[in-house]
Formats: C-alpha cells, sequence, structure tokens
C-alpha cells in the first residue's frame, strides 16, 4: 500500500472522512484503521490515547503509507503541532478545523462539539485563540452522541432531547459556527439542525481534511497517485456483527475494498 | 494479596459487586481490577473479551488471590461451566444469576437485560432453560444503559424515556422477574422500577455472587480470611478525572484503601 493514504480512527465515525477524502481524490488509495477492539478514545487519559496511537501510526508507518491523517479528534488532541511521524507527513483534524471555522464564521463566535477527552484537552479554544485572540470560543462535551450514533438512533426524538440538553448554551448565547468535532457527529447532522438555531453552520472534518491534502498535492509536499486504478482498504482491530452493520451504514458494501481484521 | 479474593470487570460497574460482597464478608480482603482503558467489553467480539478477560485474571492470578469472581457479564459469557482458573476457584455471574432468578420468580417467565455481547451469546436463555425447561425468557439488549450510568444520568427522564423503549415487551408480555444482568445496572434501579409494572422483581449480581462465595465458604472449599484487618484494593488500566469521579459514585471514597494504575 506504498502509495496510499493512512486515516486512523478509533473506531469507524472516521469512515465519514474517508468517504469525503475518497469522493474529493478519485484517483487516490486509501487504507483505514479503526482501532475497535479498544474504542472509545473520548474517555482515556491522555497517556492512553498517545500510547494507542503511535501503535496505530507504527502499524500504518509499516505498510509504508505516503501521508497519515489522524481522523479521530481525540487522539488529533496528542499529536498538535506535529507535521509528520517517522518522516511521513501528518495531519491531524484540530488544526485545520480551526482554521476552516474562523474563516466560515461571520462573527467573531465559535462553538466546538466533542467527547470528553477532546474537550477536556481544551485544544480547540487554544489554537482558535492563537489564530485569532479576541474569538469568544464555547466548548461542549457530548458524551452520549458517540453511542447514540452507534445504536443508530438517527433521526430520533431521544437523540433530539439529548442534543437540545447539550446546546442549550449554544442556542441561547447565539453560536452560528458550530464544530463537529467528532468523526460521528456528521451522521446527527439532520438531528443537531433541529435542535440548533437556522442558518447555524456547521464544520465537519472530511471537508477541512481534503481541503488540507489538496494543499499537501498542490505544493508538492505530496505526489499523487499514478496507479491505474483505486484502492479502500479497512482494517479493525476487531470484527463484530455491530460493527459490520455499521460500516456498512456509512459507506456502501461495494466501496470497501477490503475490509480485515488486524492485531495492534 | 494472598488472602484475598479478586474481582475482575472492565470497567467501575463491578464496584456495585464489591460493594455488596464487602458488606456481606467484612472479614475478607478483595483485589478490585478494572479493565477501564479497554471498556466497554459489550460490543467486542468472544475472541477479544476472552483474551483480555484471561489477561486480567492472569494478573490476578498472579497477585495469588485465593478465588476469582468475574462481575462482568460479557466477560462471564466466556467462562460458563468453568469451575476454577489454574486451580483458583472461578465464580462467573451468569449461572448464579439465572438460579437465583429461578428461586426469586413466583411464575416461569424471566427477563434478561444486559449488554449487546451478553444478550447475543444467549448465555442466559440457555442456562435458564437448561435448568428449568418450559422457562420462558425474554432477552433484552440495553446498549446505551452502560453510557447513561457513566454520564451519571440517573433519576432522568430521559435515561428513563430510553428504558421505557428497551422494556416494553417485558411491560406488556408481564415480566415480573428481571435479571439485570449488567454491573452497571443496579445504579438504574429507580429509573427501572419507574418504568417496570409495580411488583417487579429486579435480581442483581452482587446479591447472587455474595450466595455463591457463602457456600465456598460453607462447603470449606474456600478457606475464610484470618488476618486482624482487611483491605480493598481497586487496579484499573487507566486513571482518568471522569473515573475517579464515578468510582466516588459507586463506593465512598474512604472505603477504597488503595486505588492504582496497572498496565496488562
Amino acid at each position: 500500500m506504498q502509495d496510499s493514504i493512512g486515516i486512523f480512527d478509533s473506531g469507524l465515525g472516521g469512515l465519514t472522512v474517508l468517504k469525503s477524502l475518497a469522493r474529493h481524490f478519485p484517483q487516490e488509495s486509501f487504507c483505514y484503521v479503526g482501532d475497535i477492539a479498544r474504542l472509545p478514545y473520548g474517555n482515556k487519559s491522555p497517556e492512553t490515547i498517545r500510547k494507542y496511537g503511535d501503535q496505530v501510526l507504527d502499524f500504518l508507518h509499516r505498510q509504508q503509507v505516503k501521508a497519515l491523517v489522524i481522523a479521530c479528534n481525540s487522539a488529533s488532541t496528542m499529536y498538535l503541532g506535529e507535521k509528520d511521524f517517522k518522516g511521513i507527513p501528518l495531519l491531524n483534524v484540530i488544526e485545520p478545523g480551526c482554521r476552516a471555522a474562523l474563516e466560515a464564521a461571520s462573527d467573531d463566535k465559535i462553538a466546538v462539539l466533542g467527547t470528553s477527552a477532546t474537550i477536556r484537552s481544551g485544544a480547540y479554544a487554544r489554537i482558535l485563540k492563537q489564530l485569532r485572540p479576541q474569538v469568544e470560543v464555547l466548548e461542549q462535551a457530548c458524551p452520549l452522541f458517540v453511542p447514540l450514533v452507534e445504536e443508530g438512533m438517527l433521526n430520533d426524538e431521544v437523540t433530539q432531547t439529548i442534543a437540545r440538553r447539550y446546546l442549550t448554551h449554544i442556542c441561547q448565547q447565539r453560536f452560528k459556527t458550530v464544530i463537529l468535532g467528532c468523526t460521528h457527529y456528521p451522521l446527527l447532522r439532520q438531528d443537531l439542525l433541529q435542535v440548533l438555531e437556522p442558518g447555524t453552520q456547521l464544520v465537519e472534518s472530511g471537508d477541512v481534511l481534503a481541503r488540507e491534502l489538496q494543499q499537501l498535492f498542490a505544493s508538492g509536499q505530496l505526489p499523487a497517485a499514478h496507479g491505474p486504478s483505486r484502492s479502500l482498504k479497512v482494517q479493525i482491530t476487531d470484527l463484530t456483527d455491530h460493527f459490520e452493520r455499521l460500516a456498512l451504514q456509512l459507506m456502501s458494501p461495494e466501496s470497501i475494498g477490503v475490509l480485515e481484521k488486524i492485531v495492534l
């Protein structure tokens, strides 16, 4: 998989990123690792997240991918400012997300939704304020969103009731730009739009990472693929019916070339 | 910890079991391992659950505990019928739970609530029918209950709305004996009783395991503690603020003697 782009997530949520990148770059091959055996990362300690993250990146490194994308926001908080991993270009999802949100916003107010680990890290607020010191940031942990997505409770009244609780301050304080700081959250798009003020903009990781990769290609830092056809490979650290169903929900079955279990 | 009883859970839910056993056996010392770094077990494959389970049991075995209690229901499904682990008496939570439910029931109808892995295993239904072939069993997976407990959403309207969904058939078909097939569920007792028919009996793992241990003591298979004072040791594979809070919610802080992080 020497010409592939590696994508790493704690689970299958990052398939939303794979899907977006595969659409933006139809020539490129991708190699996705989901660390399902040990998910969720969102409630682990920084030391444990970094340890597991390094194991996954090492695994992708040994497969000689040409770039590494950390789709998982909780893992990304451990790699801020790191431009490469053992010499391979490394992208995390936080810094590009901040830049995209600031460009999209019509005011100086950005809200961030994420897992407990992502919000506790304070990474989004810190980087947003580095980029634009006067920005007002509201960070909100939404720990039930991942289990709700994994139970398929989309367009669901219960999900919207829980969303209403999490989003109270965002609505009351009229934040109109919201970073979806977790790969699972794009699947809740409809539920969130039901609850948020009309006209609220949602910033999603897939689009943001596509822009970053585009810049790497344009600047010549990353060579474009030259093979006759591309491949999409999904490797996960555990294999259950549940996750197979979820994978099919997230990606159309014919688009995944290889789905295999690996041991880290 | 040569005179201790080892308790194993995927997380901290099993502290409900530790609390119950510590109350029943005030002389005994306990050594608890919560595999927090890799929880939840409830959505992993059988192979992965067994692999992680063996690692934890091995760890407790090396600490020379005198008995091993698997408090985690998902892990218990992997050790059915196994009476010892490397020569040390081994208790799982499923078989004793089935016996206790059949004794408690005034009819031949038993409902079981559990994680996806526990329910998918079909272990409860299989054992209940072995013990009483005419019993009618209704098994219901409740995958959102663990995250709801871990977010502290107890005595909460949202939790009750979700419970109402999960318990629809149990209420409609008038099941009056319900096994709480997950260590977290006793914390939802009040929420469940709000939703279930009045007079429904809940069978909890802590009580059930206390009875089993009592029998091992009474039969002489397990020597009683003889030290001057007992100790309670909690060892977890990851340490986060979140789980410290949860631990304190589940056990009073002064009752935990040692809380330490271990690597498996």
